[in-house]
């Protein structure tokens, strides 16, 4: 096997573990953490159906051609049954198959959707130490989940289409908030100037939401031929050029940080608090809870107190 | 005044502490659990268009009509400034005015949205404590959101359209896990069969999901006309007695109470841990990690250390 083969083969079982939640995982964060940390993570969101996956394709592509090491993550929230997944990789992998540069990997929720986006930012800091230029992070779905993986990039696009009107009526849980660029593909559509139209009058509310100079800018595609992607190719450009003049890059990054010192701190905690013992006296307690009318206050009291005894 | 207004204001005032985290907030929640815990906490989900508050209002009338006191918590996580909420809320309030045994209440996200789901579940508990017999949970939207508040409710009803193909599969993120009875609204629209047929495929692959001895089925109604409505109400009955049945009506009672001990326990940890000194070591600490490559790992354990030498 060549070099290039062997490090592929690290890099996907690296992410393995790390989504596993194995023994290593904190071992490859912690390197990660320490070799990386540069990448441009972009967010790509939008309802099912609106193209996303084609215009990442065509995004990576034209990173992979301009040099930079590219990686694109798929992150699909589906229940296991429905193998969504499976065929939209098997269309990625044909696009973007044959370049070296160009890293493709998805993932599942399996069951655990609160898990889904911690992961997602794991493995992000993963590829981040591996020296990867830039990461696509493709949500499918529209909700929490998508505000959550939204946290974990440096921009966020959402991707709609001419017909997108009711969805951005159930969208609109924070989606207005999240989007740093807005694309209306499949543009040689009907109602396309409508579509815009209506982006704008929302934008147009929503101003002083950001302190960051920047007017999210409303672009249309037609990602099937490629049109128009050169506008969010110059976007995104112009979206980290910004975010560098204000030092807003490095802040995002400290952020990111404090978030995981949070995190592993919050976690310790209460994994140190939860003794066999404690998960005993927890069962005893609420065995006896539902008879005697308790409420959860003074058991929390009752197990916090053995705390402060020892 | 008389009593029930009275009482009635008294409850807003107590649901507004807690949505705002007041300082009342833990005496409130903790006499409630004391005196209640005995509602039948109905979800009623699906996407946005599918006719969930006209149904909604159908079932609360039924429920008021049989002398149980309903309450209806609407919840909504959009943005502020679409101000979707204010629209149903008063189309609801007329169809259910003038009933002293129906209360009506919203919730908005304010930003943020994963408090959102704790807050719906501290305002059940709060009208558990007031002694409803019927608390129906709505929620606009799909998403981890709809996920997080079934939590809340013993039951799920999912209210689809003919036309809700595609709707199923942007909801595919545990949709079919979460619902335990299917309604297949707007019945007099071209589909209905189809549609029907769809959903009891996706049933049968489901199978042996659920350790509980329930067949999820599959109702047509047009909530309009209240056609189909006392079928809705019959398998919500037959829902309530095999849970009962089953010692299931207590055991998700008894789950419910251990999570609030995790929140409780976790959050007291927490609120502990991170005094201002440790806050501002954070802070030293993250000004220096940028530079230094450092890694999360290494903060947090320093912060750790300094709680064991204390």
């Amino acid at each position: 096997m060549d070099e290039h083969t062997l490090i592929v083969k690290q890099l996907a079982r690296d992410i393995s573990e790390v989504e596993n939640g194995g023994s290593k995982t904190e071992a490859l964060l912690d390197k990660a953490w320490k070799s990386g940390k540069f990448a441009y993570r972009i967010g790509v969101t939008g309802p099912p159906g609106a193209g996303k996956s084609t215009l990442v394709n065509c995004l990576a592509a034209a990173f992979s051609d301009a040099g930079k090491r590219t990686a694109v993550i798929s992150v699909d929230p589906s229940s296991p049954f429905t193998g969504g997944a499976i065929l939209g990789d098997r269309i990625r992998m044909n696009a973007l198959s044959g370049r070296e540069n160009v890293y493709i990997r998805s993932m599942a929720s399996r069951g655990s959707l609160g898990g889904l986006s911690l992961k997602t930012h794991d493995v992000c800091d993963i590829l981040d130490g591996y020296g990867f230029d830039i990461i696509l992070i493709e949500t499918v779905g529209v909700g929490q989940i998508e505000l959550d993986i939204a946290q974990a990039a440096d921009v966020t696009l959402t991707v709609l289409v001419p017909e997108s009107g009711d969805d951005i009526q159930a969208m609109k849980a924070g989606i207005m908030e999240i989007s740093d660029i807005f694309i209306v593909n499949k543009a040689d559509r009907h109602g396309v100037e409508a579509m815009i139209m209506h982006l704008r009058s929302l934008i147009a509310l929503r101003k002083n939401y950001s302190t960051l100079p920047w007017e999210q800018p409303v672009l249309r595609t037609i990602a099937t031929s490629g049109d128009g992607v050169e506008a969010v190719l110059k976007a995104l450009h112009d979206y980290r050029d910004m975010l560098e003049k204000q030092q807003a890059w490095h802040s995002i990054r400290s952020e990111r940080m404090k978030n995981k010192v949070f995190q592993i701190v919050n976690d310790t905690l209460s994994a140190h608090f939860w003794t066999p013992e404690k998960q005993k006296l927890l069962r005893k307690e609420l065995q006896s809870a539902t008879s005697a009318q308790q409420s959860p206050f003074r058991i929390a009291e009752k197990l916090l107190a053995t705390l402060r005894k020892a």
